[in-house]
Order: structure tokens, then sequence, then C-alpha cells
């Protein structure tokens, strides 16, 4: 059987980075990248060995090269993607450092060439024919009506050739704004409703989409919602994490998986962070590769929980283990060099 | 007498520059700093002792912190600097070599504090009240109507108040796009009609002006051309270079200065170029400077133009040379090294 | 009401730092910057919103220039520095790591432009006119007689003028030398004889001021000795921290101010150190801020503890924080990503 | 029509270069890049919108990842390419200035998995199914009769499946030793009997191939020797440049294109010299892109050289012009800043 | 009494590292410098005052001129080394972080000139008679037959002149490979037989010398195997660590030291790490140091434990505390900056 | 016959140098090294293959080890020198580039450990017993009495054991001061008086020693007045440079030595400059080796001359040419890379 041909509808956003633990008012050089959940995902399973490409739109200009440059680099394919606009959009990180938090300023991303990408941008034909599985996420969602739209056509073309589609539900609170929840609630639901597979935790149910539950731990609350959404929406596989940032700055992560009415739960961990930023990507990675091998439930949430940890300890958004990295990290927690 | 208070409109720009002779295609960092023509020549006036303040819009987020605290560094107040808006334009840098030319890449500089600043931003009256002498040019006045609205106003209530108005025609193509010439037109009349000292050459004559002159080499246009637009618009001082690329490589550059029915001129220096953005802003500031202190004016442009060859042998925008340092390389052009 | 304009008097240090944790007889390069306490606490006033300002001396050269536009960038006002003399005073950072302490190498200050200040270089009368708020610190009182008298002569103008005095005892051993708290004692009393505002703990009463306690614990010793030297010579709030370094070399600091015969504490809060230099002057600073705003005691002790923490958190010796991060690290502690 | 596919068979060679003009006795770091001639033709004629893999074998290592990352970025196709063997070949770089030469140190690359590719790495039929276009050179020659079988039966396969074969005669003293030329020989006329188009000059002829010219000029022996060598081994088109390092270390250069009993120069250009190594890789790929898009001779020597001219102002060995790039540097040699 | 000559015979490795926590495949730089456990350990003995050499061969190229210049800069006398061959030993690493581990990747160090040393590469003679102390260690004993035939041979002709012989076993399984004790065995008993001091642990005797204990616990284990090794093979010393990797990553460390049948031990230490690599070298020196100053065994242990601790502090392989700051060390665990 | 021990008496400098062409006041880190005219003369004559040390005084802190470990680095033994003191004299350096020149600032070098050396501080007698060839210059003489003192006695002392002096007039305006020559001339003639070899030309001759001529063209009174002094000062070679600055900022530079009533000349050659600090200590390195190795004259001066060509092309003081590098230089000036 041939393999799937996976492909992600997102934003390219280029990370412009101060050095070390610098503020952009001490700084005078910035390290750059390109990312954005849709690059991280598909370079995660392209170093898993699955075909993955990137449907977005880049400008025709050195930005857009650069970028191209670097999708390449990670192993994302270029072959789905549009040249066309003027700009990319950007953010600036200020790491923190302890009690310090991290900072991110963004510049005008409405103005990017995916978010202004005009309705005849994409042939959704095309595309649906060249793509066996769709990953969408929730940041793309929250852009315009042009992209939604763009989002809807797409992801409805794709199911229509048999293909599935993964919806990660990723709420950012500053893109929506003052009473976003209502707002982005129908989108949301449109997106579910078209959704195979659904990375979301207990209170996107509750915020998002207005559950309500009587439980008042986290993991009642999980074990209620979840199967609900699952059924109310069709929705064959919902997996998602718990995080806790403890006091000494470790954090703790804890991957679950719900599927035929089961609940999957990998260990919990704790880690030292390096770099926070896209290490939810990397467990979506994880969870569409487990799916994809026919990995057993168990196996593909702790699959997915170690590409997360490993993910928080390497540079940049964008994951970088490979499935033998992620392995060994399943086994052994604290090792020496490997020589 | 106190000494005059100088200020100019106009936008700050950030530069992000790739190391040494790398394409953003090929590199992984920038170094960024922040300029502008109203910077530039703001902080060359500053080195020379005078009070030099910028009138712009920053937006108040760490973007616009690093743009408050470079400002202050290259020694420009910010006392009339307003913060609001989310934007800060941008421009990528890639250095040429030889015979591949430097690119430069924009951001949407039109979503910027400064192009976005409502009718209200600015209090014309205090402002006029703090101002001696205002510099505008000629990038501004592509951005758009409100930013135009602004200059004109604030143009008014200097002179209203006894103020000078310098301005730059500084035309940059890319800015009015195709039939920018006519576009531009109306706009730069109003700006000649209210400067009494004017930045520009024959070429801005013929070109934005519309002029004709049935002279066929450069310097007999000049001639033909400067004294008619000083008469027609009541401009005191009319200032400007020619430059030349050689074949080598090196640049070569003669200022010249029109005032009371005459033209001064300096000598043609020939030099090798190290960044050559902004040069024109340190030549612009050594004619102001001259025309302050009362220099002759062969002094003032002789002043301009070593001013000017200075800024393309300094990294970045601003230029860097004190008025000592101007004064010698004056006298001298192939120094040994300074203990 | 006016802004209180506020002003120390102090030495501009310029701190070169190896990269990372490399020692000076490994690396090659060096990160430089100008900073000093007075520096420190002007800058972290000014962010808060202060007009502050530097009394010092700097020479008329590149190294003088370089130290005037990084003043400048740190928000420091320059209107009331001297240029001359022709040194600056420089000391080199090797980071530590874990149980290998930070390694601090100076330079020869003792000719620097500071510390040659003649008789005649600081019109105290014209100072005292433009200064509200006076700061001095124990370390330029270590320096020489000539610094000594400056700092005495500018204190009594200032108080002459109806100006607040703040002192911060800060004492070095290695500047002192062998039998340096006696030699100190006097020059020490007769700063607190003109002080408002004190910077100490108990520690100082008891080494530099000769003072005995009968109490074992330093909370103690705290409470019986610091009203004794309130009330001793006439000083209107005395704050000061209580630092503890942890095992695992985090590090515990609690906040005090006696003010009006009552103590008021920070809670004590344990964090990771990044740059541990310079953040009691961001203790300093927050003080001042509280008590020029009019603060309740344990809101200045709280917040003045939060600038002190975060401050241990950001690179470079001179505090970086806003009012509005201080805040949000009062009420947070462990943070996620701000977007 | 459907694009030509075009591969190279050639080791990937890890370039790691000291900063600036520093030696590696001085430097502490190391800028380090991926390149050889097959990856820099088929980077460039990627970039000129060609369908460009690269055949080879890299070790499956960090190192092998880390040139397999760097191959995409510079628009290399991978999927020909093999993985085994432990090593990949290396050299430094210290950068010359003046009249001081670069210096090339090379590390053992007889180890590497390219040369020591066992019999069965490559599977030719498979190959020459999916290549239209094979690019070889004489570097791959010089290696080892491994390598050489490899080149033969590769070429061959191409050749009977109605492919065309790329000769660069490419030949490096260095690595054939004394006495080399008649040790090449046999090498190269097996080469050149399988080759359509060849890269070579006169020099190649007489040095190699062992012919006599009693023409004293290197025009007039080129105008002889050419045709003969193309007659003899029954060679389409053999293209080359003469190169002149002037006393001021700019270089000339002049390229040729031998075709159809005719002869085609492009113009004599002179220029600056950033970074040498790769610059004739740029010269063959517009020779191939010339010849692919059917240019007339005139023209394909002109794009040629005007692409040599610049990979010489380039960072890096690998060629990084867009075909825009190079019709403008046709067009124009002392370019201003583009914005 | 002159101070005694130490030598170690070993490889000069090349490390060339990544820029904080990137990987090959993302990072573009590598920092370089040239360690190896003789190199580490002379280093080490060089600064506590002892004149010590190293035995080796080096390329007569750029690179083995690079790696004289930073052997002399660790001060480590090269008047015994010799050049010849063509390659240097090379190793990549990538830093780990947290549950990540460290990365390390060889080049091909077979063809080292150390490794292809010829049979009359090394005068033992000459040597042995500039020797009192020489250092040999497990890892050269992997490379071949030709290194340990110099190993031997050398420490023949020392013994024999009446030199002292310290072996560090260091078995590193990668360079013996599968079934690699058994063949190590034979090797590890001549050098056994010729060593007056010997650094292992439990473990080795296990392994390699294929002892066997009843014990369970390491504790017993060491007291029971390390005598019997002592009395086989007639060491006089027999010292090392044990390390224990802890769940927060930090690691703890413990030092023995046997010695005319009695066990010393060192405090156990916890302590956070920086670089591991060559913090074992530190230890050894310790202890060499402390039996030819005549220390007693417990302050040699803690010398050397202590020494190994801040080892991990250090940037690099190679050691670079003093005397003076592992005295410190000794004494105290947490320090603040020391001015 | 043993090889000449060569030593220098002279103060080591740490040179900080701001990244690329920045000024102090815009950049933010420096790059260091260690240099001085002894240093450089030193590292140039162990490369060349002489035993080369330097006699000085350094301070016990991490600057003194740093500039230990780098002399070591450049080849320079370290045996005859002496720590103590407390600091290291420093200057900065800012890179000119073309019409802008180059700017040195120092900090106070007279509180250095080398210049502040007590009476007692070097055994001359021992040192004489060490050195064959001691070399000293016009800095140091310029320092301070004390420094003048230790300069002759050890001369005298190395001249009794029948060593051989050479000296440097190196004449430094801005170390001497206003009317420096008449104040410098006693010192330089005692020098001159001990010295076999002197590096001088007809200019120190006139202003130092204040001889006149009446010859116009340098040439000539360079053969008017060297052969006066030889005579006068009983001098037996006497070595120098004639350099030219040229229009296009290449450097044009003749070397001469005059010995046994003979002058040699090198060729002139005209060449880019990278570094030019230093290039004249590369010169005397030159002129040392041929004497000590017996080349015939012209041989000794093209060898110095060559010498001192690659020294502008290198970075940093310090020169770093080979035997073999020197001798290519002599014989080509423009050459393509060496692989």
């Amino acid at each position: 059987m041939a393999a799937k041909r996976i492909a992600a509808f997102g934003e390219v956003m280029m990370r412009l980075q101060t050095p070390g633990y610098e503020l952009l008012a001490q700084a005078g050089s910035l390290a750059y990248s390109f990312s954005g959940t849709g690059v991280n995902v598909m370079s995660a399973l392209s170093r898993f060995g699955h075909p993955a490409s990137l449907v977005t739109r880049l400008p025709d200009n050195p930005l857009g090269d650069a970028a191209m440059a670097n999708l390449r680099k990670l192993g994302v394919a270029t072959d789905l993607l549009q040249r066309g606009g003027r700009y990319i959009g950007m953010y600036f990180l200020e790491n923190g450092f302890g009690s310090r938090a991290s900072r991110v300023t963004y510049t005008n991303r409405q103005e990017s060439s995916f978010n202004t990408a005009p309705a005849e941008a994409y042939n959704y034909e095309e595309l649906a024919k060249a793509i066996d599985v769709l990953h969408l996420c929730g940041i793309a969602l929250a852009m315009n009506d042009g992209v939604r739209l763009h989002m809807r056509k797409l992801a409805e073309a794709v199911k229509q050739h048999g293909g599935l589609i993964v919806f990660d539900c990723n709420y950012r609170p500053a893109l929506w704004g003052e009473g976003g929840y209502s707002a982005a609630k129908p989108h949301y639901e449109r997106m579910l409703q078209l959704a195979d597979t659904v990375m979301m935790n207990e209170r996107d149910a509750v915020h998002i989409l207005g559950m309500s539950t009587s439980a008042a731990v986290r993991g009642e609350q999980l074990k209620e919602l979840i199967p609900a959404v699952a059924s109310q929406y069709g929705i064959t596989v919902i997996a998602g994490t718990h995080r806790t940032v403890n006091a000494d700055h470790t954090h703790s992560l804890r991957g679950f998986l719900y599927k035929e009415q089961k609940f999957s739960f990998s260990p919990e961990r704790t880690f030292r962070v390096y770099d926070r930023i896209g290490a939810g990507d990397a467990y979506t990675s994880g969870i569409i590769h487990g799916e994809l091998q026919g990995f057993a439930p168990e196996q593909t949430v702790g699959f997915a929980a170690a590409a997360a940890v490993l993910a928080h300890t390497t540079a940049g958004d964008t994951p970088m283990s490979s499935e033998r990295d992620i392995s060994r990290a399943m086994e052994d927690d604290a090792a020496d060099i490997e020589r």
C-alpha cells in the first residue's frame, strides 16, 4: 500500500528571536526561522517517513524565497504551495527566564500573502486529489472569512475524495479578542463536523463549545466532556494534553487519546523546558503518526507525549526528533552522552 | 542666542540586515537597527550639537520600546514622539557585492503606527512652538493622504510661528508606482511652496515638476533648472548632489548649493562604499548645519559632501561622524591609523 | 504637580563579559555595556516614568561617546554630565555556573574621569537647582577623598535647596581593603546624617557602624538595629533585603522597609538567577518609586522585591522591567508565554 | 513537453570556513555548508526551474541528516540519494586576502560514504529511467576505481535510455598527484566518448589528452584544439572559460561555446571576487540551462558568463542567482541599491 | 628536588560543537577546540604547576598548526610531539538538554596522523629520558595494533628509566564494538601489569577483566574487587568515581582512592552540569597532582572530586581550574560573585 | 651550533576590536587578542623556528592568565616572564574603511604591571644568560624612567654576555607628547649606542636625532643619513621601510637594509590592506631571521618586505606567516586558491 500523502493548510510565520535572554530593547541581532502549526506538524511527519506537504501562499520576493528554502530544509514539500501577495507574517520572540515570561510580538499578519489569498488562489479539486490526510488548525480559523472559506472548501473537497481531516482546536484568545468564544463557536463547529481526528481538551469543550460539566477536577471533566464532543460531532479520535507549570519552572505533561469509547493516557512526564513554542505540534504529529501506522492507542499516546517532551528540549518551533529518538526517550528519561 | 530646536517629521523604520554578503535564503540571523530619513538627519545634527527631535508615532509594544531606546542612543530626542497604533515599518537588506546589487525588501509599512496616525494624533500648535526648523521628506509624502495632511498642517503651523521648513525631495519610484510622477507633482509643489531649503537636483525638476531643458549635459541642466525652481517656488536654498557609480564600483560625488542666485560646488570626491543607505541624509545634515552656523556657501557644501562621503564608509543608515571627523576628512583623504 | 527630577551621582563602568560560561583564557570576544549603581537606578526610574539624570564625568573620546550613547539608550539623561579626563572604569565578568562562582576583574578605576574629577568639575549650585531627589552610594564613597568631597558638597547643596537624599550603603570589602570598616565609618556617618532614605540592613549596622546586638537570628537583629540607626541619624526610610543562596543555586529574597517606626516585609521569593549583578539596584529603584508615588509601605516593599527578582532574570546589570512587568510578576510567579 | 529531469552524480562535501580572514590557528568557530560540483550545478538548475536531483551516498548519522536538510534547502531533490557508509568528505577553507591566497585543507574523503559505495549501491537501470540529463565531473573521476565504475555504468545506462551526458573535465592536480595526467587520460577519454556536452578548455586538451598545438596565444590554441576534441570524441557542445587574475586582484572572465563547428564568445567581464569556489559550476549550469531552453549560442554563453560572475559575488560554493538576476546582470554591471 | 616531568601519550581530537542546543541539521556554525584524554590531563597538571607534555602525532597542515597553537594555549608542551601523516581525528557535538541526550558523531579517526604513526615514529628511548610520569588511556588502546605497540613500548621504556605509569581504563563500548570486552581484556591486562596508578572502578573489573562478585550493592562490589585487582596486577594506587544521574538532571559524584590496602572517599557532591565531556580527566589530574604533591589520601580524593565537579561547570572538554579554584570549591559549594 | 635564543623586552597589550567597521558607539561586542611589538616579533620568529621568549610583567589575575594562554598560543615562550602588579595595558580599535581612518583609544597603560615593575622585578644577570639576541623598542622607551632603566640594564647585561641587541626606533608622537623629540633624543642615543641592529629610516634620523640633510628626495636623504647614523653609533645593520598610502587606499612598501657600507633594497610592492597594525613588526622579524640564517642582504630585505606585505593581509597585530608562506609570496603576487 502506498504511503499516505499528508498536507497541512496553514500560514508560514517568520520567527525572529533575540539572542539568549535579551530583550528587543537590549539586543542588536535576531535569529530567524520559519514555522507555523502546519509547518511544524508536516516537518515532524516528514521526519517519520511520510510525504508531507504544505498548502499555503508565500510572496514572490526574497523573504518568500527564504521561507521556501527553509520549508524544504525542514522536509516539507512545497509542490502544493502558491506564490503571490506581498508579505509574510512575522513574530518576534524574547525568551523569558524563570519567573520572567517569554514575550511574543506580532507584525500585521492580516496583510500576509496567506491571509489575503483571493478566492481563486487554490484549486481545491486538484489539491484534494493529491492529499490523503489534511491538517487544519484553529489559528488559521481565527484569521478572516477568506481564510475560513478556503479551509472549509478544501476540507470538503478532501473529504469528498475519501481523505481524512485532522483539526487542531488551538484557540488563541489574542486572535479572537473580546467576546471571542461566541464569535468562534460556529466556525469551530463547522470544522468539528468535518473532522475525523481532533486535537482538543475539556477546556475547549467548555469555552469554545459552551458545554458545561458538574465535575470539579480536570480529569473528571475530561472524561465527561470529550465523549460528548466525539458523539455530538461524529469524531473518530480526540486527543490532547494536560499541562502543569510547576513552581520550579519545570513542566509536567500527560497525553490522552479517546477512540472507540475508550481513553488511553500516557504517563505524566516532568521535564525542563528549553523552547516551549510548537511543542503541541509535536504531540499532534505523534498522534497522526501512531494512527497512520496502526499503533495501539497506548503506544500512540505515549509516543506523542514523548515527542512533545523532546520538542520542549529542542531549539525552534519545529520538532526535530526522529522516530528512533522518540522511542529511546519513551524508555529512558535521564540520559548521559550518546557516543 | 539660544540653539535652534530642530525636528523632523518622518517614519522610523526597522532595518534588518543579513550578515556579510549572505542572502535571506542563506543566512539565519539579522542585525537590526532603527533609521529613516528624519532619524538620520536628526541624529547627525544632534552629533553636531543641535537639539534634535523626531515627530513620529511608534507602537506601545516591545518593538516600539526598542525603537525608542535606539533613537535615544542615536542622540534623537523623543519628547515630541507619540506612542500608539500597532506596527512599525521594516525593511530587510541583503548587501550586494561588486556587480551584484544590494536588495531591499519591505514589509507592509502602510499599516505602521506612523502611517495610520489618526487626524488628532499630533498637536500641531504645541509642536510648532517647540520647533524652530522642521525637516520633511518625499518618502513620507508618498505614503497616504493622512500622512500628507499631517505634513502640510505641521509645516504650516511651524511656518506661522516663524520656523524654517527644510524639504528633501527624495523621490522613490517604487513608492509612487506607475504614473507616479504626475500623481506626486501636486503634493511636491505644495511642499516646495512651504519650504525654505530644498534638497533636490535637476532630475527632480524634470521628472517630478515636469520642467524641460534644452541643455544636454547634467551640469548645464542643473544651472538652468535649479534657479528656475527657486524662483518659481520662492525657495531660499536648494542643494543636492551628482553621483557617479564608476566601473570599479567606487562612487564619485559632487555637491552643489544654490543660494542668492549663486551656485557653490564641492570638489568631486571618489571613494569606496561600505554602506550606501542614508548617505544622502548625511549630506542634508551638513547643509542644515552649515546654514545654521552661518558657514560660507563653499564651506557648507564642502562640509556636506565630506559628511556624505564618510557616511558611505560607516555601518548602518545613520551618519556617525562628528564635526571634527568631517573637518579632518575635508582636508585629508587617505589617512593611516589615528592613535 | 510636576514630576520630581531625580539624579544619581556615581561612576559609569564599562562591563566586558565573556560569552556564555567561558573564561577570559578561553574566549575571544566580549559583550560590553555600561552600568554602575547610579546608572542602574536612574534607568529603572526612567522606565517607571521619572525624569532621571546622571551626574558623572566621562572622557571625551570614543569610549566616552559609547558610554553616552548607551546611557541615553537606557533612558538616563546626560544633560548634567561632564566630559573630561581620559579614562573610563572597566570590569571584566566571567559568568559562573552552578558551584563555580562568577568572577569579576577590575581595571584601574582610580584613574577614571570620574575618580580624577578636579575640585571645580561640578557646579553644585546649578546641579542642586535641577535635582529634587539625589541618589548616592557607598561604592563612590570608597573611591578617594576627591570623590567623597564632591558627594558631600553636592548632597549638602541639594538638601539646602529642599531636595531629598537617598543613600545606598553598598559596602564592598575589596574596595576598602584590610581594616576597611573603621576607615569607612566616618564617611558613612556623614552620609547617613545627610540622607532621608537609606538602603542597608543589620549587617551594615554591625560592620560599618560598629553597633552591637544580643539577638542571634538575622530577623531579630534587624528589628533591633534598624530603628536604632534611623533614630540616631535621623533617617526617614530604611530599606533593604535578606538574601539566601540555596543549595540548588536558586536564591531567596525578602525585602523590608522601615518607616514611621514600623517594619513592612515583602513575601520571600525564591527564583533562578540569570544575571545577579545590579539586582540590588532594581530593589532601590522600587523603593524610590513607591515612595515618590505614595504607595503604601507593603506595596512599595512588594514592588521593590518583585523588581529585584525580575532583575535577576534579565541580561546585564541594568534593570529592564516596566511598572506593568513588575506588577504582573507580583501576582504570578510561573508564567507561560505571553502572546 | 514535460520538463527534463536533470541529475548529477557526485560527492557532497561539507565546507567548514573560518570567519572573515582568520586562519584556523587564530579562529575558534567555523561556518559550515554542503556543496560539491554536482550539488552546485543541480542547485543552480533548480533555481532556473528544472527538476534537479543528486545521485550520491550519505551516512545515516547527524552529519548525513544535516547534509540532506541543506541539499533540500538548496533546491536539490534527494529522492535518488542513498544513505549508508559512515563518513562525509570535508574541507576547511581559510579565506585569503589580496596577495595572500585562500587555503583549502581536506579531510580523508576516500573514506566517505560516496567514495566507499559498494558495487550494488546504485540501481543504474532505475536511475536511468528517472534521468533525462546526467552531469558528471572530473573530481569524482579522480577518486577511485569504484567511483569510476559507478560513473561509467550510470552514464551508459542513461545514454541507453536516450538521456544526455554532460561531463565537466575539472582536473584537480592535487587529486591525481605526480604523473597524474597520464594516469587520468584513459579515464577522461572514456568519459568524453560518452559525453554530449563537455566543459573544458584548450589546457585540458593539451595536458590531459596530450594534444599539441603550434599556436602561441591561448585564443589561437583554443580555436585549433577544441574542434579537434569535438570531432575526435563525437561531442556536440564544448564550453568553457578563460580566466585572468589581474594585478589588482580583480578577475576577468570570458566564456566560449563551441557547437556545430562554430565558436560563440561572451564579452570579457572584469569583476571583484568575494567567493571564488564553485563559480565554474555556475558557468556550467548556465550552459546546460541555455541548451535546454534552446537559447541561441551567444545568449547561452553570455548567460553562463554572467551566472559565473554573480557566483563570484555570492557567499558559499553554491550559485544563488535566479534567471532574472542573471538577465539583469547581463545588461548592467554597476548597479545601485534595488528597492 | 626538580619538578616531575609528566607526559601523556594520546590522540588530539578536534571538537566541533553546534551553538547552544541546536542540532547539526539546524545550525550553520561550529565552535572548535582541541582535546583528548591526554590533552585534558596534561593541561590540568600544567595549570597546577607541573611541566606537562604530550606525545602524539599531528599533520603538518593548517589543522595541525591550529592544534599545536591550541595545545600551547592550554599549557601543554609540544616539544615531544611529532608532525606527520595527513589527518586529525574529529568529533561533532550536539548539546543535549534535559531529557534529550548530547550526541557525539565521529569522523574516521583511524586515518588520523596519530592512528597511522609508523613503527619508527617515536624514539622511545629519548622520550623515556624526558618523562618521569607517563599517562596512557583505554581510548588509545582501542585504536589499533600500531597504537597499542607504541603504548607498550613507550610504557616499558619509561618504566625501565624509573618512571611511573598512570593508566586510565576508560573503556568506550562503541570503539571496541560487539564482543569488545573479551577482545580488550588481554590489552588491558598488559597495561595493568605496567601501571603504578590506575583509574577504574568495579564495573571495569567485572566487564573488562571478567571478575565476579557476590555483592549486590556498588559500594560492596567496589570494596571486594578493587583490592583484588590491585593485588593481582601489582598496582600501587587505584582511583575512580561513582556517578549518579539524578531525575532532575543534576549529577552526583563520589570519588574513591585505594592505596596501601585502604580506601579513602570524597564526600558525595551533587551539582548542575554544563559540559560533561572531559570531567573524568579532571578527576585523574587531581589524583596525579595529590600523589605527586604527597597529599594525604583523603585530601587527594577530595581535591580530585572537586576538580571533577568544577570541570562539569566549565565550557569545553579541558579542565580550566587552578589549584586555588579547586581548594575554594572544596570548602564552599554555593558561592555568590567573586569581586 | 645550537639555535640562538631570542627574547624581546616589551609590554603585552590587550587589543579590543569592534566587529567589522562598527564604532564603539554602535557595536556591542569586542574581539580581543594580546599583542605588542615584542610579542609580534617573537611570535613571528618562533614560527620561523627560533626559540623566542618574552621578558615582561603580567598581573596574576584572569586577564593575566588570558594573556599567558594567548602568548603561548602565538608560540611565545613565557618562562622568562614575571607575574605581579595589577593591570594590563589595553587599546580599543575601531576599523576604518576607505577614507575613514582607523581609530585607536588607549586605557591608562602607565598603571600596567609592565610599566610599574619595581627595580628588582627582573634578574638581569639570569636573563642575560638565557638570551642570545635581545629585541627592544621605542614604544617601551617612551613609557617612564623605570622602564627605561630596565631596558638599559638588561641590554647592558646581554651585551656583556656576548648577546646581540636589536633596537626598533618606533617613535610614537602621541606617547612623547609636545616637544617629544628633544625629550626622546638622549634615550634613543643610549639605545643606539648599545644596539647592533637598528630598525629606523631617514625620518627618525632627522626628527629624533636632529640630523640634517640637503637632499630633497626621501631616497637621497636615506642614502645620506643612514650611513652617518651607522658610523656615529657603531651599528652593524640598519633596516627599515618606505611606505606610501595611495589614492585608492592600497599601500606601497619598499624595504631597505644597510650593512657593510652597502644598501640593499626589496622590490616595491603594492597591496591591499586588511589589518595594518603590527605589519612593521613582521618586517623586523624578517630582518632578524635573515641575519640569523645568514641570508644574503637582498634575500633578507626581500623576505622581510614580503613578510610585511602578508602581515597587512592577516587578521590581528601578530604576523602569522610561515617561512614557506613568505617564500611563496616573494615569487607570486596574485594567487588563486591553494588546494
